[in-house]
């Protein structure tokens, strides 16, 4: 099984104030030195076929019509690297 | 400025409703072939200094206190790359 990762973030022109109340609350945290945050969402398929140019068309159009709304959001379909896999949790 | 991305994703062993949800609404909007689907948060940070090994520690430390429930989430810390800039909206 293959895995793709579809990532999909506000258009930089729109704001984001879920991303702004992160960036707001680190200071207060202790964290400074954050100039920005954006937050958005990060999906992982994974494809039971092989993962050809033809299978990443489809999953960029599923990402086109349901996965991101494309007025307000920009995405990027990509196959997962492994070394991707390594250092979660860290 | 130098951006850092943080993945945020629920762990393997927790059940994922909202990648659950995409996953069997797929099928019915065409798109065969999706074995799973997992849904996670990306935040993308603006870093206002250089990005050395201390300022991704305490970006790590960010995640691990703040971005992330590390009861039920993994998260991943890396540097954005160029490349990773292109295919917008692809």
């Amino acid at each position: 099984m293959a895995r793709v990762v579809v990532d999909v973030m506000l258009k930089p022109e729109i704001l984001d104030p879920q991303g702004q109340a992160v960036q707001r609350a680190l200071p207060r945290l202790g964290f400074e030195g954050v100039a920005d945050v954006r937050q958005g969402k990060r999906f992982e398929l994974e494809l039971a076929g092989p993962v050809d140019e033809a299978a990443l068309e489809r999953v960029r159009e599923m990402a086109r019509t349901f996965l991101a709304n494309t007025v307000i959001e920009d995405f990027r379909v990509r196959v997962a690297e492994e070394v991707e896999e390594e250092g979660v949790g860290r």
